[in-house]
Protein backbone atom coordinates (compact mmCIF):
# COMPACT_ATOMS: atom_id res chain seq x y z
CA UNK A 1 0.00 0.00 0.00
CA UNK A 2 2.86 2.18 0.74
CA UNK A 3 3.38 2.81 -3.57
CA UNK A 4 0.03 3.23 -4.01
CA UNK A 5 -0.36 6.40 -1.33
CA UNK A 6 3.01 7.40 -2.76
CA UNK A 7 1.33 7.75 -5.78
CA UNK A 8 -1.56 9.19 -4.91
CA UNK A 9 0.45 11.63 -3.02
CA UNK A 10 1.82 12.64 -6.74
CA UNK A 11 -1.01 13.12 -8.27
CA UNK A 12 -2.18 15.26 -5.60
CA UNK A 13 0.64 17.21 -5.65
CA UNK A 14 0.57 17.51 -9.41
CA UNK A 15 -2.86 18.54 -9.39
CA UNK A 16 -2.11 21.85 -6.94
CA UNK A 17 0.78 22.74 -9.31
CA UNK A 18 -1.73 22.81 -12.10
CA UNK A 19 -4.70 24.77 -10.45
CA UNK A 20 -2.10 27.61 -9.47
CA UNK A 21 -0.72 27.69 -12.88
CA UNK A 22 -4.63 27.80 -14.25
CA UNK A 23 -4.66 30.46 -11.71
CA UNK A 24 -2.54 32.56 -12.87
CA UNK A 25 -3.83 31.99 -16.39
CA UNK A 26 -6.99 33.36 -14.76
CA UNK A 27 -5.86 36.40 -12.85
CA UNK A 28 -3.56 37.68 -16.38
CA UNK A 29 -6.42 38.00 -18.24
CA UNK A 30 -8.58 39.25 -15.45
CA UNK A 31 -10.94 36.28 -15.42
CA UNK A 32 -12.99 35.74 -11.82
CA UNK A 33 -13.31 31.99 -12.17
CA UNK A 34 -16.23 29.79 -10.31
CA UNK A 35 -16.46 26.27 -9.18
CA UNK A 36 -20.00 25.22 -9.39
CA UNK A 37 -20.51 21.96 -7.38
CA UNK A 38 -23.79 19.55 -6.27
CA UNK A 39 -25.34 16.07 -6.54
CA UNK A 40 -26.84 14.72 -9.94
CA UNK A 41 -29.65 16.77 -10.91
CA UNK A 42 -29.35 19.80 -7.79
CA UNK A 43 -29.70 22.18 -10.37
CA UNK A 44 -26.19 23.43 -11.54
CA UNK A 45 -27.34 23.58 -15.02
CA UNK A 46 -30.43 25.43 -14.45
CA UNK A 47 -28.76 28.28 -12.47
CA UNK A 48 -26.13 28.69 -14.85
CA UNK A 49 -28.82 29.42 -17.56
CA UNK A 50 -30.64 32.37 -15.29
CA UNK A 51 -26.91 33.21 -15.01
CA UNK A 52 -26.14 33.61 -18.67
CA UNK A 53 -29.77 35.38 -19.27
CA UNK A 54 -29.66 37.98 -17.24
CA UNK A 55 -25.80 38.70 -16.98
CA UNK A 56 -24.95 37.92 -20.54
CA UNK A 57 -26.05 41.32 -21.85
CA UNK A 58 -22.91 42.90 -19.34
CA UNK A 59 -20.42 40.27 -18.15
CA UNK A 60 -18.74 38.08 -20.74
CA UNK A 61 -18.86 34.59 -19.88
CA UNK A 62 -17.72 31.63 -20.60
CA UNK A 63 -19.26 27.89 -19.09
CA UNK A 64 -16.77 24.93 -19.09
CA UNK A 65 -19.04 21.18 -18.27
CA UNK A 66 -17.66 18.32 -16.82
CA UNK A 67 -19.74 14.92 -17.01
CA UNK A 68 -18.75 11.77 -16.94
CA UNK A 69 -20.65 11.89 -20.46
CA UNK A 70 -22.94 13.80 -23.23
CA UNK A 71 -22.90 17.08 -23.77
CA UNK A 72 -26.03 17.70 -22.61
CA UNK A 73 -25.27 20.84 -19.80
CA UNK A 74 -22.57 22.56 -22.67
CA UNK A 75 -25.80 22.60 -25.09
CA UNK A 76 -27.83 23.91 -22.35
CA UNK A 77 -25.08 26.56 -21.80
CA UNK A 78 -24.54 27.52 -25.31
CA UNK A 79 -28.20 27.85 -26.12
CA UNK A 80 -28.77 30.15 -23.14
CA UNK A 81 -25.96 32.12 -24.73
CA UNK A 82 -22.55 31.56 -23.66
CA UNK A 83 -19.43 30.17 -25.03
CA UNK A 84 -19.60 26.42 -23.79
CA UNK A 85 -16.90 23.74 -23.36
CA UNK A 86 -17.96 20.31 -22.89
CA UNK A 87 -15.20 17.75 -21.18
CA UNK A 88 -15.94 14.49 -20.52
CA UNK A 89 -14.17 12.93 -17.74
CA UNK A 90 -14.51 9.76 -19.21
CA UNK A 91 -16.06 8.27 -15.97
CA UNK A 92 -14.08 10.13 -13.64
CA UNK A 93 -16.36 11.36 -10.59
CA UNK A 94 -14.57 14.98 -10.81
CA UNK A 95 -13.02 17.62 -12.57
CA UNK A 96 -9.24 18.22 -12.04
CA UNK A 97 -6.82 20.93 -12.99
CA UNK A 98 -5.62 19.17 -15.74
CA UNK A 99 -8.92 19.07 -17.46
CA UNK A 100 -9.54 22.29 -17.01
CA UNK A 101 -6.23 23.52 -18.13
CA UNK A 102 -7.09 21.83 -21.71
CA UNK A 103 -10.04 23.56 -21.62
CA UNK A 104 -8.82 27.09 -20.61
CA UNK A 105 -6.42 26.83 -24.01
CA UNK A 106 -9.83 26.31 -25.95
CA UNK A 107 -11.09 30.09 -24.58
CA UNK A 108 -9.69 33.63 -25.56
CA UNK A 109 -9.59 34.41 -21.79
CA UNK A 110 -8.80 37.96 -22.71
CA UNK A 111 -12.37 37.83 -24.30
CA UNK A 112 -14.08 37.09 -20.81
CA UNK A 113 -14.80 37.92 -17.23
CA UNK A 114 -16.27 35.13 -15.60
CA UNK A 115 -15.95 31.89 -16.50
CA UNK A 116 -17.94 29.15 -14.21
CA UNK A 117 -17.33 25.59 -14.23
CA UNK A 118 -20.10 23.32 -13.97
CA UNK A 119 -17.91 20.15 -11.89
CA UNK A 120 -19.15 16.59 -12.26
CA UNK A 121 -22.16 15.59 -10.57
CA UNK A 122 -20.95 14.70 -6.99
CA UNK A 123 -20.77 15.55 -3.21
CA UNK A 124 -17.61 13.76 -2.77
CA UNK A 125 -14.84 13.68 -5.46
CA UNK A 126 -14.83 17.05 -6.34
CA UNK A 127 -13.92 18.70 -3.45
CA UNK A 128 -10.84 17.25 -3.39
CA UNK A 129 -9.33 18.64 -6.84
CA UNK A 130 -8.58 22.09 -6.63
CA UNK A 131 -9.09 23.82 -10.38
CA UNK A 132 -7.65 27.15 -10.27
CA UNK A 133 -10.93 28.92 -9.82
CA UNK A 134 -11.48 31.60 -7.14
CA UNK A 135 -14.33 30.48 -5.54
CA UNK A 136 -16.39 27.40 -4.92
CA UNK A 137 -19.90 27.09 -5.04
CA UNK A 138 -22.01 24.54 -3.46
CA UNK A 139 -25.71 23.95 -5.08
CA UNK A 140 -27.91 21.99 -2.49
CA UNK A 141 -31.49 21.58 -3.00
CA UNK A 142 -34.44 20.75 -1.30
CA UNK A 143 -35.69 17.10 -2.19
CA UNK A 144 -32.09 15.81 -1.37
CA UNK A 145 -32.81 15.99 2.32
CA UNK A 146 -31.92 18.43 5.39
CA UNK A 147 -28.94 15.84 6.96
CA UNK A 148 -26.55 16.24 3.61
CA UNK A 149 -24.40 19.09 5.79
CA UNK A 150 -23.70 16.03 8.38
CA UNK A 151 -23.61 13.74 6.01
CA UNK A 152 -20.86 15.32 3.29
CA UNK A 153 -19.05 17.75 5.52
CA UNK A 154 -15.83 17.75 3.23
CA UNK A 155 -18.04 19.34 0.32
CA UNK A 156 -20.05 21.62 2.31
CA UNK A 157 -16.36 22.81 4.63
CA UNK A 158 -14.98 23.93 1.69
CA UNK A 159 -16.96 26.01 -0.50
CA UNK A 160 -17.60 30.03 -0.20
CA UNK A 161 -20.94 30.06 -1.22
CA UNK A 162 -23.89 27.87 -0.77
CA UNK A 163 -27.34 28.20 -3.00
CA UNK A 164 -30.07 26.23 -1.66
CA UNK A 165 -32.33 25.52 -5.09
CA UNK A 166 -35.68 23.81 -5.43
CA UNK A 167 -37.40 25.94 -2.45
CA UNK A 168 -40.87 25.90 -4.53
CA UNK A 169 -40.63 22.44 -3.08
CA UNK A 170 -40.62 22.96 0.21
CA UNK A 171 -44.77 22.59 1.08
CA UNK A 172 -44.36 19.24 -0.44
CA UNK A 173 -40.99 17.96 1.20
CA UNK A 174 -40.27 16.79 4.91
CA UNK A 175 -37.29 19.36 5.22
CA UNK A 176 -36.45 21.11 8.68
CA UNK A 177 -34.31 24.20 7.44
CA UNK A 178 -32.96 24.79 10.75
CA UNK A 179 -31.74 21.31 11.43
CA UNK A 180 -29.94 22.01 7.66
CA UNK A 181 -28.64 25.74 8.33
CA UNK A 182 -27.12 24.23 12.13
CA UNK A 183 -25.02 21.76 9.93
CA UNK A 184 -24.06 24.51 7.44
CA UNK A 185 -22.63 26.65 10.32
CA UNK A 186 -21.39 24.05 12.47
CA UNK A 187 -18.44 23.23 9.47
CA UNK A 188 -18.47 26.54 7.79
CA UNK A 189 -19.70 29.65 9.51
CA UNK A 190 -21.23 32.53 7.89
CA UNK A 191 -21.39 31.25 4.41
CA UNK A 192 -22.98 33.19 2.50
CA UNK A 193 -26.22 30.98 1.50
CA UNK A 194 -28.77 31.92 -1.14
CA UNK A 195 -32.29 29.78 -0.90
CA UNK A 196 -34.04 30.29 -4.30
CA UNK A 197 -36.04 28.26 -6.85
CA UNK A 198 -34.56 28.05 -10.13
CA UNK A 199 -38.07 27.03 -11.56
CA UNK A 200 -39.67 30.18 -10.40
CA UNK A 201 -36.77 32.50 -9.88
CA UNK A 202 -37.81 33.06 -6.35
CA UNK A 203 -33.81 34.57 -5.13
CA UNK A 204 -32.37 34.68 -8.05
CA UNK A 205 -31.36 37.94 -7.87
CA UNK A 206 -29.47 37.50 -4.37
CA UNK A 207 -27.57 34.87 -6.46
CA UNK A 208 -26.46 37.52 -9.46
CA UNK A 209 -25.63 40.21 -6.68
CA UNK A 210 -23.24 37.70 -5.35
CA UNK A 211 -21.79 36.95 -8.83
CA UNK A 212 -21.45 40.63 -9.57
CA UNK A 213 -19.74 41.38 -6.60
CA UNK A 214 -16.99 38.68 -6.70
CA UNK A 215 -16.50 40.67 -10.55
CA UNK A 216 -16.12 43.93 -8.66
CA UNK A 217 -13.75 42.70 -5.97
CA UNK A 218 -11.76 40.52 -8.22
CA UNK A 219 -8.58 42.12 -7.26
CA UNK A 220 -9.29 40.93 -3.44
CA UNK A 221 -10.31 37.46 -4.46
CA UNK A 222 -9.28 35.45 -1.68
CA UNK A 223 -7.29 31.95 -2.50
CA UNK A 224 -9.84 29.14 -2.65
CA UNK A 225 -11.17 27.03 -5.50
CA UNK B 1 1.53 6.78 -15.41
CA UNK B 2 2.26 3.07 -16.30
CA UNK B 3 2.67 2.36 -12.37
CA UNK B 4 -0.34 3.78 -11.75
CA UNK B 5 -2.70 2.15 -13.87
CA UNK B 6 -0.58 -1.24 -12.81
CA UNK B 7 -1.72 0.06 -8.92
CA UNK B 8 -5.15 0.70 -10.36
CA UNK B 9 -5.86 -3.05 -12.08
CA UNK B 10 -3.71 -4.41 -8.95
CA UNK B 11 -6.55 -2.99 -6.55
CA UNK B 12 -9.33 -3.85 -8.90
CA UNK B 13 -8.21 -7.17 -9.33
CA UNK B 14 -8.31 -7.76 -5.56
CA UNK B 15 -11.43 -6.16 -5.14
CA UNK B 16 -13.30 -8.92 -7.84
CA UNK B 17 -11.79 -11.86 -5.64
CA UNK B 18 -12.84 -10.29 -2.37
CA UNK B 19 -16.15 -9.75 -3.99
CA UNK B 20 -15.84 -13.55 -4.89
CA UNK B 21 -15.36 -14.30 -1.18
CA UNK B 22 -18.63 -12.16 -0.13
CA UNK B 23 -20.46 -13.95 -2.48
CA UNK B 24 -19.62 -17.34 -1.53
CA UNK B 25 -20.29 -16.38 2.50
CA UNK B 26 -23.74 -15.35 1.60
CA UNK B 27 -24.36 -18.20 -0.30
CA UNK B 28 -23.36 -20.76 1.72
CA UNK B 29 -25.70 -19.37 4.54
CA UNK B 30 -28.54 -18.56 2.20
CA UNK B 31 -28.69 -15.21 2.49
CA UNK B 32 -29.75 -12.88 -0.40
CA UNK B 33 -27.45 -9.67 -0.89
CA UNK B 34 -28.86 -6.54 -2.28
CA UNK B 35 -26.58 -3.20 -3.32
CA UNK B 36 -28.54 -0.43 -3.31
CA UNK B 37 -27.04 2.84 -5.30
CA UNK B 38 -28.41 6.26 -5.75
CA UNK B 39 -27.42 10.10 -6.01
CA UNK B 40 -27.46 11.64 -2.65
CA UNK B 41 -30.98 12.28 -1.08
CA UNK B 42 -33.04 9.66 -3.66
CA UNK B 43 -34.16 7.73 -0.70
CA UNK B 44 -32.28 5.26 -0.33
CA UNK B 45 -32.79 5.22 3.72
CA UNK B 46 -36.60 5.69 3.28
CA UNK B 47 -36.76 3.07 0.88
CA UNK B 48 -35.28 0.77 3.46
CA UNK B 49 -36.96 1.71 6.19
CA UNK B 50 -40.18 0.84 4.72
CA UNK B 51 -38.66 -2.66 3.33
CA UNK B 52 -37.56 -3.67 7.07
CA UNK B 53 -41.20 -2.36 8.49
CA UNK B 54 -43.03 -4.29 5.81
CA UNK B 55 -41.02 -7.39 5.13
CA UNK B 56 -39.46 -7.50 8.93
CA UNK B 57 -42.27 -9.74 10.29
CA UNK B 58 -41.45 -12.41 7.89
CA UNK B 59 -38.20 -11.97 6.62
CA UNK B 60 -34.96 -11.79 8.88
CA UNK B 61 -32.75 -9.20 7.33
CA UNK B 62 -30.39 -6.66 8.06
CA UNK B 63 -28.48 -4.19 6.66
CA UNK B 64 -24.97 -2.62 5.88
CA UNK B 65 -24.93 1.44 5.63
CA UNK B 66 -21.90 2.67 3.82
CA UNK B 67 -21.68 6.66 4.40
CA UNK B 68 -18.46 8.78 4.61
CA UNK B 69 -19.51 10.19 7.88
CA UNK B 70 -21.82 9.97 10.46
CA UNK B 71 -24.41 6.87 11.86
CA UNK B 72 -27.95 8.39 10.54
CA UNK B 73 -28.77 5.97 8.18
CA UNK B 74 -27.63 3.10 10.03
CA UNK B 75 -29.70 4.34 12.50
CA UNK B 76 -32.61 4.93 10.46
CA UNK B 77 -32.62 1.45 9.83
CA UNK B 78 -31.80 0.18 13.41
CA UNK B 79 -34.73 2.46 14.51
CA UNK B 80 -36.87 0.60 11.37
CA UNK B 81 -36.40 -2.71 13.26
CA UNK B 82 -33.39 -4.19 11.75
CA UNK B 83 -29.65 -4.77 12.52
CA UNK B 84 -27.77 -2.47 11.09
CA UNK B 85 -24.02 -1.86 10.80
CA UNK B 86 -22.72 1.37 9.80
CA UNK B 87 -19.20 1.92 7.56
CA UNK B 88 -17.68 5.11 7.55
CA UNK B 89 -15.80 5.10 4.65
CA UNK B 90 -13.30 8.37 5.48
CA UNK B 91 -14.06 9.92 2.13
CA UNK B 92 -14.14 6.99 -0.30
CA UNK B 93 -17.48 7.83 -2.58
CA UNK B 94 -18.31 4.02 -2.53
CA UNK B 95 -18.03 0.78 -0.71
CA UNK B 96 -15.87 -2.03 -1.85
CA UNK B 97 -15.89 -5.66 -0.99
CA UNK B 98 -12.97 -5.28 1.56
CA UNK B 99 -15.43 -2.89 3.38
CA UNK B 100 -18.36 -5.06 2.65
CA UNK B 101 -16.31 -8.16 3.94
CA UNK B 102 -15.26 -6.41 7.38
CA UNK B 103 -19.04 -5.56 7.96
CA UNK B 104 -20.22 -9.41 7.17
CA UNK B 105 -17.70 -10.45 10.11
CA UNK B 106 -19.73 -8.88 12.34
CA UNK B 107 -23.16 -10.46 11.42
CA UNK B 108 -24.13 -14.07 12.04
CA UNK B 109 -25.04 -14.97 8.68
CA UNK B 110 -26.70 -18.20 9.60
CA UNK B 111 -29.53 -15.92 10.99
CA UNK B 112 -30.47 -13.95 7.96
CA UNK B 113 -32.28 -14.40 4.72
CA UNK B 114 -31.68 -10.96 3.22
CA UNK B 115 -28.87 -8.24 3.58
CA UNK B 116 -29.35 -4.76 1.98
CA UNK B 117 -26.13 -2.66 1.57
CA UNK B 118 -27.10 0.87 1.47
CA UNK B 119 -24.03 2.30 -0.58
CA UNK B 120 -22.85 5.79 -0.38
CA UNK B 121 -24.62 8.48 -1.96
CA UNK B 122 -23.19 8.53 -5.71
CA UNK B 123 -23.87 8.34 -8.85
CA UNK B 124 -20.19 7.18 -10.35
CA UNK B 125 -17.95 5.18 -8.25
CA UNK B 126 -20.01 2.82 -7.13
CA UNK B 127 -20.67 1.20 -10.04
CA UNK B 128 -17.12 0.06 -10.94
CA UNK B 129 -16.63 -2.02 -7.35
CA UNK B 130 -18.51 -5.34 -6.79
CA UNK B 131 -18.73 -6.15 -3.63
CA UNK B 132 -20.46 -9.76 -3.84
CA UNK B 133 -23.93 -8.92 -3.23
CA UNK B 134 -26.74 -10.51 -6.01
CA UNK B 135 -28.62 -7.55 -7.39
CA UNK B 136 -27.91 -4.11 -7.82
CA UNK B 137 -30.70 -1.84 -7.69
CA UNK B 138 -30.72 1.77 -8.18
CA UNK B 139 -33.15 4.16 -6.76
CA UNK B 140 -33.36 7.48 -8.97
CA UNK B 141 -35.52 10.37 -7.98
CA UNK B 142 -38.05 12.64 -9.75
CA UNK B 143 -36.29 15.86 -8.78
CA UNK B 144 -32.94 14.75 -10.16
CA UNK B 145 -34.12 15.21 -13.16
CA UNK B 146 -34.99 13.29 -16.52
CA UNK B 147 -31.83 13.03 -18.14
CA UNK B 148 -30.22 11.04 -15.62
CA UNK B 149 -29.59 7.62 -17.76
CA UNK B 150 -28.24 9.59 -20.38
CA UNK B 151 -25.17 11.59 -18.14
CA UNK B 152 -24.79 8.63 -15.56
CA UNK B 153 -24.83 5.61 -18.12
CA UNK B 154 -22.43 3.11 -15.89
CA UNK B 155 -24.82 3.05 -13.21
CA UNK B 156 -27.71 2.60 -15.55
CA UNK B 157 -26.58 -0.03 -17.58
CA UNK B 158 -25.11 -2.39 -14.58
CA UNK B 159 -27.90 -2.85 -12.52
CA UNK B 160 -30.64 -5.55 -12.10
CA UNK B 161 -33.55 -3.10 -10.78
CA UNK B 162 -34.58 0.71 -10.89
CA UNK B 163 -36.70 2.41 -8.33
CA UNK B 164 -38.06 5.89 -8.90
CA UNK B 165 -38.79 7.36 -6.59
CA UNK B 166 -40.99 10.47 -5.16
CA UNK B 167 -43.26 10.64 -7.79
CA UNK B 168 -45.55 12.61 -5.50
CA UNK B 169 -43.69 15.34 -6.83
CA UNK B 170 -44.26 14.34 -10.75
CA UNK B 171 -47.57 17.67 -10.35
CA UNK B 172 -44.18 20.63 -9.49
CA UNK B 173 -41.61 19.43 -11.34
CA UNK B 174 -40.84 19.54 -15.30
CA UNK B 175 -39.89 15.68 -15.60
CA UNK B 176 -40.47 13.82 -19.31
CA UNK B 177 -41.30 10.27 -18.37
CA UNK B 178 -41.43 9.06 -21.50
CA UNK B 179 -37.69 10.67 -22.21
CA UNK B 180 -36.37 9.03 -19.04
CA UNK B 181 -37.42 5.67 -19.82
CA UNK B 182 -35.82 5.75 -23.21
CA UNK B 183 -32.53 6.63 -21.84
CA UNK B 184 -33.16 3.47 -19.39
CA UNK B 185 -34.90 1.47 -22.11
CA UNK B 186 -31.11 1.75 -24.65
CA UNK B 187 -28.64 1.41 -21.63
CA UNK B 188 -30.54 -2.06 -19.94
CA UNK B 189 -33.48 -3.12 -22.06
CA UNK B 190 -36.15 -5.15 -20.19
CA UNK B 191 -34.96 -3.39 -16.52
CA UNK B 192 -37.86 -4.14 -13.63
CA UNK B 193 -38.89 -0.57 -12.93
CA UNK B 194 -40.56 -0.02 -9.83
CA UNK B 195 -42.47 3.95 -9.84
CA UNK B 196 -43.26 4.88 -6.17
CA UNK B 197 -43.60 7.19 -3.49
CA UNK B 198 -41.46 6.46 -0.20
CA UNK B 199 -43.49 9.38 1.27
CA UNK B 200 -46.99 8.49 -0.01
CA UNK B 201 -46.46 4.87 -0.19
CA UNK B 202 -47.60 4.43 -3.91
CA UNK B 203 -46.05 2.11 -5.59
CA UNK B 204 -44.13 0.61 -2.77
CA UNK B 205 -45.74 -3.13 -3.04
CA UNK B 206 -44.51 -3.51 -6.26
CA UNK B 207 -40.83 -3.13 -4.74
CA UNK B 208 -41.80 -5.22 -1.65
CA UNK B 209 -43.18 -8.35 -4.01
CA UNK B 210 -39.66 -8.11 -6.31
CA UNK B 211 -37.57 -7.94 -3.06
CA UNK B 212 -39.47 -11.05 -1.76
CA UNK B 213 -38.92 -12.55 -5.46
CA UNK B 214 -35.54 -12.57 -4.85
CA UNK B 215 -35.33 -14.29 -1.67
CA UNK B 216 -37.69 -17.43 -3.23
CA UNK B 217 -35.41 -18.19 -6.71
CA UNK B 218 -32.17 -17.39 -5.02
CA UNK B 219 -31.36 -20.71 -5.88
CA UNK B 220 -31.67 -19.07 -9.59
CA UNK B 221 -29.73 -15.78 -8.78
CA UNK B 222 -27.29 -14.62 -11.81
CA UNK B 223 -24.04 -13.47 -11.24
CA UNK B 224 -24.60 -9.47 -10.40
CA UNK B 225 -24.03 -7.04 -7.68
Amino acid sequence: MGRRIQVVENIMGANERLAAGNRQMLDAAGVVGLNLMASPGAGKTSLIEHTIRRLGQQVRLAVVDGDIATSIDADRAAAAGAQAIQINTGGECHLDAVMLQAALGQLDLNDLDLLIVENVGNLICPANFALGTHKSVLIASIPEGDDKPYKYPGMYRGVDALVINKIDLLPYIAFDMDYFRRGVAALNPGLATFPLSCRTGEGVEDWLDWVLAQLKHKVRLSPGG
